[in-house]
């Protein structure tokens, strides 16, 4: 009650719109975790609709109900997994409707990822907040002045939303650009092919995956260039803009020959080694299990087997394209498949999953319990006790949330785990791969993956910034006590 | 080489006998996990080479020496899983070397958790820690004087050997001799019937969950009263030696009408909770999942459903005991077992996986994240932030224990997951549980599940042990940074 007496107070000789602005700002600001439910949950809403529409179609039919939501659900929350053919059923106009609505939520997610998990939930100024966290120099920004009030609060958003949606923008330009000359080869007309590569280059920066080509990626199976440049969109869009800011900035401090030390931030180290391990184990892991079958990538030469187990691994990060029917993969390879796609990319990225910070958290927590160290350290940092409670909330959290969904759906198709865990961890990841189970699904099922999409791609994000910023104060201490564990 | 050099010279004095016993006593508080990883190898070794003798088989035949590992590892860690038929392959003394195989593991692992866990890494006196872990007033009794000579260690170490192998023989007993009177029931002559009380009693209290008699539990698939005794002989296995000392103090104290308010230890209290909760959650999971499935527990009525959900349920705590095919549980109660299988029982008890406060405490640090407390809090009482990492190091050995073994015997048998994760995990967790998967294994996965089995038997045990005796001092400190998460 005091608060709001006292905002309304301060701002009652305001002109109305800026009292609207302010007080939008200060309710994204004092619940960023309902707010972001709240936008993503109207987002689904508009698309459903939009796609709803009969001009939306191929054929000019309208598409069932739950379709629709699932499609509108996949595209907001960039997954990528589909239960209609994405180059068949819908009409041109229907595929710019679906394109719209990922770039709106890779560009939303990542701004409000951005501004949750690192700013607004520590009541600090949120640009220099964010940007600290992918700067060349932390300990230096972290310092500089946080201007708290409402209004410059909201130009923090508008300035911070302008500089996500800038970057996604030229990484997307730039790699449709690198992408056009390999598609006009293939004597795709000029407008087509253009089309095509900003399509491509988009469903990978997004990390969603979709392919609206009818004859999808066949042309470029084995074509080095255009899945390098596939990879690439994917691994930027997977790592997430804090990283992705402090490698501009690295370049920047070099193009100018700074003799400034380019130093990156705790973050943006743990980052860059996970994702390199992951995706190195993941390409080991394929390349060995994968090597005698010729339904997918063995039997065709150690190069070839190389590559295309590298191309895999980056798309589980989430980028969701395959070169093969997944569902031809063995058993083993499917579920080393669940624990990459579980783990995802990047903190405020573009991917899903629990994030790859989360994963090196525990691993770092477990080495220095191992070693005996009083504290977690990498990187010659220490890291203070309670991001670890924050990231094993995340992994039960996520863990809760694939099970109570594979629970459901194995006992409603009856099919196997194989098949079953691999989508609904491709749905909660939002990596958007499948072995077949989601296009098999009937209207019940479908709903239950739509929530797991939904949960999968907001949950962690929210509750992360929800949990942060719950902090009270103890008023009173408790005995210390141990139990057993283990 | 300093330490050496001191205890030489303080023992130089004594008998040999007296050195050899104290020498033995350093060795096994020094490196407790080296020692308890020796003791189970050792006896591993003994029995397997027992079991190939050719009197041990029914048929005179020498067993095959991946069987007898096998046989062998599986009774020595109280798993119950079978690569032979239990009750035709083996002779009687077969079956009686099988019986002491898994009193000697239940009793050894029994003892060494109880030591391992509490006492020897805190460098604290032996029993006085143990006991205070199980009793009515911990705070009180924390406090008691600690002798730390190697002399009073061993006596300590016998006399808790002692106490624990009371336990289990007043249990077995009294479990057997209620048994008894149902096994006459069937007209089974005197000896037999005491002979196969004992064992059931046996099988149950040490959580192995082998059956030796022919007809198996086929006699006894309807008998609440039969059915009720394994449950309890395996509740009371499976919830740890500390909750056992704890309950039958509070017993005594009752029946001599003290005054002295009766309080449980936070891990006690913690221990019973989490039990309970998980049996009624799965015997709900149970009950709602395999209703309409005739080939297990459902089309026979709501109390025949419920009980046989509730008997599931304590079996997959490590019991291993099941009244129908496992092979025909729905996908769904394959993974809802597959859970509560890898979670296990209590600490310091002949149940196996991660255990059940590990999980509490996982659950606990969640919470305390999402209300914003600076400290983990459980019964009116603060944990202390490092047992966190603890219970996050148990809880990723477990999860790459299971994910190496699973994608091994996937690849090698190129069986489904549903299958493989589940004996896989009832492996680890020593539950014993079976769909049929592990008597279809040829040699090398044979193996591979023997060392899941070990792993997942002393792993847990003994990693708790060496990470929570390897306390390093901090030299310096590090300028702190918080990476982002989720
Ligand atoms: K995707
Ligand atoms: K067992």
């Amino acid at each position: 009650m005091g608060v709001i007496q006292r905002r309304e107070e301060r701002f009652a000789h305001l002109p109305v719109g800026v009292r609207l602005r302010d007080g939008l700002s200060y309710f994204a600001s004092a619940t960023p975790a309902r707010f972001a439910v709240l936008i993503f949950v109207g987002l689904i809403v508009v698309f459903t609709v939009l796609l709803l529409l009969p001009g939306m179609t191929a054929d000019g039919e309208t598409t069932d109900f739950a379709d629709a939501l699932f499609t509108a659900t996949s595209a907001i929350c960039v997954t990528g997994l589909s239960t209609v053919n994405m180059a068949t059923h819908w009409s041109e106009l229907g595929h710019v409707i679906i394109v719209i609505a990922t770039q709106l939520g890779a560009v939303g997610v990542l701004t409000l990822a951005s501004l949750m998990g690192l700013v607004v939930s520590r009541r600090l100024g949120l640009r220099q907040r964010l940007l600290a966290a992918g700067d060349v120099n932390p300990m230096a920004l972290n310092k500089g002045g946080s201007s708290d009030s409402p209004a410059s609060r909201l130009g923090e958003v508008g300035g911070l939303l302008a500089t996500v949606a800038l970057s996604a923008l030229v990484i997307e330009v730039g790699v449709a650009l690198l992408l056009l000359p390999r598609i006009l080869l293939e004597g795709v007309p000029i407008l087509d092919a253009l089309i095509e590569a900003f399509y491509f280059s988009a469903m990978a920066f997004t990390n969603t995956g979709f392919v609206f080509s009818e004859s999808g990626l066949t042309p470029y199976l084995d074509d080095v260039w255009f899945l390098g440049l596939l990879m690439i969109g994917v691994v930027l869009g997977s790592i997430g803009f804090p990283v992705i800011y402090a490698l501009s900035r690295n370049l920047k401090l070099r193009k100018i020959k700074s003799n400034r030390q380019a130093r990156w931030s705790l973050h943006v180290k743990l980052t860059v080694v996970t994702t390199v391990i992951l995706l190195v184990l993941g390409a080991a892991a394929f390349s060995i299990l994968e090597a005698d079958n010729g339904s997918t990538i063995g039997g065709r030469g150690p190069f070839h087997l190389g590559f295309q187990a590298l191309f895999m691994s980056v798309m589980t990060r989430s980028g969701g394209f395959s070169t093969f029917d997944i569902g031809d993969l063995n058993n083993a390879s499917l579920l080393v498949t669940d624990m990459l796609m579980f783990i995802g990319g990047g903190s405020a990225s573009t991917a899903g999953g629990i994030k790859v910070t989360t994963i090196a958290i525990l691993f770092i927590a477990a080495f220095a319990e191992a070693r005996g160290n009083a504290s977690m350290e990498a990187f010659e940092r220490k890291i203070p006790g309670d991001v670890l409670r924050l990231a094993v909330s995340v992994v039960l959290w996520g863990a809760t949330t694939v099970a109570l969904s594979s629970i459901i759906l194995l006992q409603l198709t009856g099919d196997s785990l194989d098949r079953v865990l691999f989508d609904v961890i491709s749905a909660f990841g939002t990596a958007g791969l499948s072995t077949g189970f989601t296009a098999s699904l009937e209207d019940p099922g479908k709903y239950v993956l739509t929530a797991t999409m939904f949960m999968g791609r907001i949950g962690t994000v929210t509750l992360a910034a929800a949990l942060a910023a719950s902090q009270r104060r103890q008023l009173f201490t408790r005995a210390e006590e141990r139990p057993i564990v283990g």
